[in-house]
């Protein structure tokens, strides 16, 4: 088995700081976690909250943090840091190899979707944004890691494409889609998928995204892996 | 332009806990940086060390701080922590927007191998690992951002591939064949340098490296990109 993951980015129209901030860092127990948050507002403020929440989240979880605490300092962090005047989504992913789950964690009104066996269900219980009131908690869920499974999680950049002109994507519906393409095609690519996610919703905003997007697809592939670790970036230069 | 960025890891034969550390991380005031390391020895305590370091320089470059600085603390910290007695090798590559510069930082006796017009260079001046000594300091070189810029940098588990049967990869010679191949064929991809690269060694290894390898490929392309941050993971699973 490997763990494939891949994130899609892109700024909302004409800024050139994205409010979205996502990394991905080593757990020091074996493992991966990818970080996601969404600042308030857009631009420039927007980054800085959103880049001070994942710093501290990843800071601490390469410290050996559970992911649950993380996410509640990173609460309490911002609320001290703004005086709860500031809000930020916050989504975590790990894949613990201790315990051979796929765990998220979400401060995010937004759903976390999760595929398996071609079905799609929505890990979407009520829960808050983190900075505003004290005792936030984040929602937690395990997954076992089983070959097929499918975790996609996106910022409000996402649902709110189309808001223009009206429209909007519809997101469960475009997931199957592509995930019973990719049945037949048999090799299910992470970045095909944040890709196609994306590219709808840009072209729903007509090639100007109203809101900075951000969509991560990890997936676990029953693919005989060669014992390598792999890591790509692209990144756009505006110079 | 756009920055395309690619790692390949292995561990030593038979070892669960590699002794390289590599992260990616964004810089606040735009770019990023990949941070590589290689901690003394290998298996558990490599590992601790690697990653003590790379959490050390990436913790610090997130915060603003420059990347000589994060170097120097990293060495400071470790030299602390361990009583001088561990060492540790570290090297940074950043993609500075604020200068339009690539920053390489070494603390590191390995070259850092930079292309640009199908020719190779080494940044190969005499430098030390950290953690040995109050003082070390790094090396470092800017290079200005230019398509068809490729910068190689890898740990030392790459150079000794092959020792077990008297072998060894001539990594210059090597790399320079692929950069040829490459522009026949127009679109140089990162990742396939590095996996050849990898794939190389862990032949000369007879396909059990006798030490951990990593190899990390920056590459400076003039593709047009169509504005979308994109980063992929793929993680073998030994569960």
């Amino acid at each position: 088995m490997e763990i494939q993951l891949a994130v899609a980015k892109i700024n909302k129209y004409a800024t050139s700081d994205s409010g979205d901030s996502v990394e991905v860092v080593e757990r020091p127990n074996g493992g991966i976690s990818v970080v996601m948050a969404d600042g308030q507002s857009s631009g420039k403020g927007a980054k800085q909250i959103s880049s001070l929440v994942v710093r501290k989240v990843i800071s601490l979880l390469s410290e050996g943090v559970r992911d649950g605490a993380a996410a509640r300092a990173a609460s309490d962090y911002l609320f001290t840091e703004r005086k709860g005047k500031v809000s930020a989504t916050l989504n975590i992913v790990s894949i613990d190899m201790q315990t051979a789950t796929m765990v998220i964690t979400r401060n995010n009104p937004l759903p976390v979707l999760i595929a398996s066996n071609a079905e799609i269900c929505a890990f979407d219980d009520e829960c808050s944004p983190i900075g505003l009131y004290r005792e936030t908690r984040p929602l937690i869920s395990e997954v076992p890691l089983e070959p097929g499974l499918v975790v996609v999680l996106y910022t409000d950049g996402l649902v709110h494409a189309g808001s223009r002109s009206g429209e909007s994507l519809d997101i469960n519906t475009f997931l199957q889609s592509v995930i019973d393409d990719d049945i037949e095609e048999e090799e299910t690519k992470p970045q095909d998928i944040a890709d196609s996610l994306l590219a709808a919703a840009v072209q729903l905003d007509q090639g100007r995204p109203v809101d900075d997007i951000t969509v991560v697809v990890i997936l676990v592939s029953s693919r005989k892996n060669d014992s390598t670790r792999r890591m790509t970036v692209e990144l756009p230069l505006n110079l």
